[in-house]
């Protein structure tokens, strides 16, 4: 009995029972094989330092919850008003010991104070203006997919985050890919301060895009929130108490002791050694690939994240 | 204190603390708003007996779990064989009391027979051919979705799966959208059997379209399985037996009782109801909604389940 499976973060896991290992089975013929093609790990394991860069202590938030660390990696080029007010909100230990208040299955994990009637008091801004979309003139380097995209005239990458453009309309925008963080807001456009952010966790949301504004992305611990019981409420909120997840803590990296911090770090994905994880991914070869894909959705695109070497 | 949120599936839930309600914020001036236009509830709402469908008890799964009952139609008219294998293998019991054996975050959770040693022996084929796709000709009514796709030439529904379909080779096969049940394999193309399944529970694995028989969706029961913990072994897979989740009873729906038969209808998606449905998540109206997307992914448009009225 022979089991195979790819460790790889979106290879496929095919254990299965083996044809030639069952008693009757009839002999396996030959198949037509993609040949081998450099895997994910394989470019991963070939990349060099310079390939890479670390968290900016400044730009990385650390939530600790019961059952451990998740760090957000702030995007302050694409929404530096919302960024800075979420700075804000931490240093004056707002979300420590509130709650994960809503998980609903295939969307977002939301969190914040779940209480309407006696909210906790904050310092920090109560209505921040809009951040959905930027100049493009103002944004950083964009890394361009050529595969296309449903939602958006172009896609691709801007300093490690997956965004979207409109050379028409002269805006770029952070795109709702599972792990991007957005800013929960009511009806009016600045009504979204940062004191509730939600995480996707399904299939990009895509719709959102350009409606909210969307402040990081999550670069490790996205398990933590993904298992989270659904809530029962309308729109996966909890119901009871008891549902909810506390929020230890909730720091800025720049304001823990040094001997307490994370060290990742992102792939630059305006390396050519990024172009290379995408094409991994694009066009996988054999033996287990039959046919490769030959194209590549944004949020199927990884950012790797590894410890500091 | 006021919160809003919207219910259904796929709307952004965006409770947060309103400017209005807090003291010192500025009131809000108005906002240009799109227009109202119907929502998915709406439209659910509005639908006629005929724009739905009865489960057919033969191609309908049950797997009673710990936690309750996850269901699961097969789709024969894209893969005969395998269905047929698979409703073998349940009417011998060979799920019963089996496992959730995989759960990779942002992918799949798996189920089968964890011990490679000494496998549970089964009667039903140990390999079945590929059925990776099938001829446009001998498949469904495909109704096309008209916004474009990143991988395939045509995409849209057929017979209430999201499907895929190349004229140039007049090949048409199942997308591996959320909730699609795909047959784990291991190298070779027929070692598929259907004795180990998984579900997609991330961000559409699109590069595993036309490598794997894809044989159903999860119509009911999502949230049991998406929320099982992540594996700890390579590519989710569980090390330890008492991370595993019992299959308690796996039975086709036709083998169950009457009275404990769930009694769900799925929406024909040959329906004009049901382009209304893709409608309203395609542009969706205000006032929450500021820009509306104009698009919709495949896999973002929703197919409504109901019980029986």
């Amino acid at each position: 009995m022979t089991a195979s499976f790819n460790a790889s973060r979106l290879a496929l896991a095919a254990l299965a029972l083996l044809a030639a290992g069952s008693a009757g089975a009839a002999p396996a013929k030959p198949e037509k094989e993609l040949p081998p093609k450099p895997s994910l790990a394989d470019v991963l394991k070939a990349s060099k330092p310079g390939d890479w860069r670390a968290l900016d202590p400044d730009n990385t938030l650390y939530m600790d919850l019961p059952t451990g660390r998740m760090i957000i990696e702030l995007a302050p080029s694409f929404a530096p008003a919302t960024a800075a007010n979420i700075r804000a909100l931490v240093r004056e230990k707002y979300f420590d010991d509130l709650f994960i208040i809503r998980s609903q299955d295939g969307f977002v994990v939301q969190w914040g104070d779940p209480d309407e009637e006696n909210p906790k008091p904050f310092k920090a801004a109560k209505t921040v203006k809009a951040e959905f979309t930027a100049p493009i003139k103002s944004a950083g380097s964009f890394t361009r997919l050529k595969d296309g995209d449903v939602y958006a005239p172009q896609v691709g990458h801007v300093e490690g985050f997956p965004a979207a453009r409109d050379p028409a309309s002269g805006q770029t925008w952070l795109v709702h890919c599972p792990a991007m963080i957005g800013v929960a807001r009511d009806t009016g456009s600045d009504t979204g301060n940062g004191s509730q952010l939600y995480v996707v966790t399904g299939h990009a949301p895509r719709h959102l895009d350009r409606n909210i504004t969307v402040v990081g992305r999550v670069v490790q611990g996205m398990p933590l929130l993904s298992v989270q019981p659904r809530g029962t409420g309308a729109a996966g909120f909890y119901e009871k108490p008891e549902q909810r997840m506390s929020l230890k803590r909730v720091a800025m990296a720049a304001d823990v002791p040094e001997a307490e911090r994370s060290r990742l770090e992102v792939m630059r994905t305006d390396s050519a050694t990024y172009q290379a994880v995408v094409e991994a991914q694009r066009n996988r070869g054999g033996p287990w690939t039959k046919v490769a894909a030959g194209r590549i959705d944004l949020c199927n695109a990884p950012i790797p994240v590894r410890e500091q070497k």
